[in-house]
């Protein structure tokens, strides 16, 4: 019999596991609310119903699995197979690995979720081929995943690619971290909902108002984005200011690691054009014309799977 | 016989050149003027004259030598032995590696002269023992080296660890680059000069001014240091405010590459807690406390060697 391995994507919402063949192919996958609320232990049966239910569908048993792969939000102590802390789960120092290797028989290796999707999208996405690539997340917050030689740079003490809270801006706006002026405070989902926030509140002729029907807390990438398609200069605006500010972070990074590829990713990449072009703009002012010639800016291609896939990858061991 | 090597640091002003051992013991070495002005072919008799006279202490013929390392400011092709452009020599698409041999028959390998310091203080300096840090060099311009598993990391084409470059405050001055903001035009000895001129030029009271025997053109990092060890205000507020951009850069690559060492040398770090006092003081606010705590922050201990020992390191293969 072939090698089969299970990849978990656990996020603050939701559980994808999948079951896949020794070249990431997925046999089988389901879906799973995380129910965070309901506390750790119910979360961890949340894994193991999604991994019974998923083996079930093609008829495997636990010794069918060489390992399993998990990407979690927070950082991490990959050897001890630790979660230090996932805020979006509500956990400290969670001992994941040896909790799930207990229930199962199965060995597990753990990955943070911006890792694992740099993974997804290097062996299974766009970076297919591609040896040295940064992997860039933009939605809530803005992560990274950094690819050196085909495997995820860790750094000391796997702490590495936390290029969202590079500040490029120090009188700049405040970020959930408590500095002012990194880039996730700059161009991340966050900051262009409060962009969108106070325009509105400025009462500048702006039609964002209208769209979220004067609820200023449900203005948000999508309702900004569709402004700005319908015209609206207050939208357009913010969109520039953001792909500015984005530019010139991965000018930075395109300077400091000049990498063959940059993928992105996550929900602000939506916008498109309106994002990208400002992005490219200010790219191409702020790098080296020998680091911006030769690297590739590409969308991320995996959409929601990029999670499964990337712990995917991790159980295989392309990591 | 033992193997043998020669390293040679190629400067705009000097060519220093050694002979070393298998392990990078130094068993002579030789300074010589670069006397760039007198063209790429002076520079190059100059290089094969020190190489002679180095050989010449030890009694040692080029047959004797197993390889040749060379540090060279500027941006290189590695696997082509070519570099693209050495401002500070005059020389563009100059194919150096293929030169050498011919004339003296011992291969070459080239590096860039930041890469080569880092590998210098790697193996033979400050950051034995340690697999992954960064080496910042800061005198008149801002450099870096990226050691990743005890190997220089080059990106897609040799281009990586342009770290003076990184932009931290968009509305910053004027840098060499032609961009505003970066590293190199906030913390650097040319910024450091600046800094110190307009004060002067600003009228402010201070003894910079007297210290420079009102020659503006004199003014740099060792008046500037003077001034404020004397208690200058205006002086002490310079190395205060560069201390200050030079953490933040800091604080940004402690946050993406969660490295286990960086090393800091060039010109500058002279001035010792001057600047160290403020850097390390916005390092701790501008990074997370996981990479800060796990971070060793040294001064490069090689001095005016660090190139010519990088250079040794090339040479055996450690690159």
């Amino acid at each position: 019999m072939a090698d089969y391995f299970l990849g978990i994507d656990l996020g603050g919402t939701k559980i994808l596991t999948a079951v896949a063949d020794e070249e990431g192919n997925i046999l089988a996958k389901i879906k799973l609310p995380t129910e965070e609320h309901k506390g750790k232990d119910k979360v961890i049966d949340n894994i193991i119903v999604s991994i019974n239910k998923v083996l079930n569908k093609v008829n495997f048993n636990y010794e069918d699995i060489v390992r399993m792969g998990v990407g979690i939000p927070g950082p991490l102590n990959i050897e001890e197979g630790l979660v230090y802390q996932a805020p979006n789960l509500g956990w400290e120092n969670v001992p994941i690995s040896e909790i799930l290797e207990e229930k199962t028989g199965i060995p597990v290796n753990l990955e943070n979720d911006a890792n694992a999707a740099a993974l997804g999208e290097k062996w299974f996405g766009a970076g297919q081929g591609i040896d040295n690539l940064l992997y860039i997340t933009i939605s809530t917050g803005i992560g990274g995943g950094i690819i050196i030689d085909r495997k995820i740079y860790h750094g000391a003490n796997d702490g590495a690619g936390e290029i969202g809270h590079m500040v490029i801006e120090p009188n700049g706006p405040l970020c959930g971290c408590g500095n002012y002026g990194c880039l996730e405070a700059l161009a991340s989902g966050t900051a262009i909902s409060r962009m969108g926030k106070e325009a509105v509140e400025k009462h500048q002729n702006t039609i964002i108002s209208e769209l979220s029907n004067g609820n200023l807390d449900s203005i948000d990438g999508g309702i900004i984005a569709k402004a700005a398609k319908m015209g609206d200069e207050a939208a357009k605006e913010i969109w520039v200011k953001a792909g500015h500010y984005l530019g010139i972070g991965l000018a930075n990074l395109l300077n400091i690691f000049n990498p063959e590829m940059i993928i992105l990713g996550g929900g602000i990449m939506k916008a498109g054009d309106l994002i990208m072009e400002p992005m490219q703009k200010s790219l191409k002012k702020y790098s080296f014309e020998n680091a911006f010639n030769s690297v590739q800016i590409r969308q991320a291609v995996l959409g929601d799977e990029v999670g499964v896939k990337g712990a995917i990858a991790v159980a295989i061991g392309r990591r």
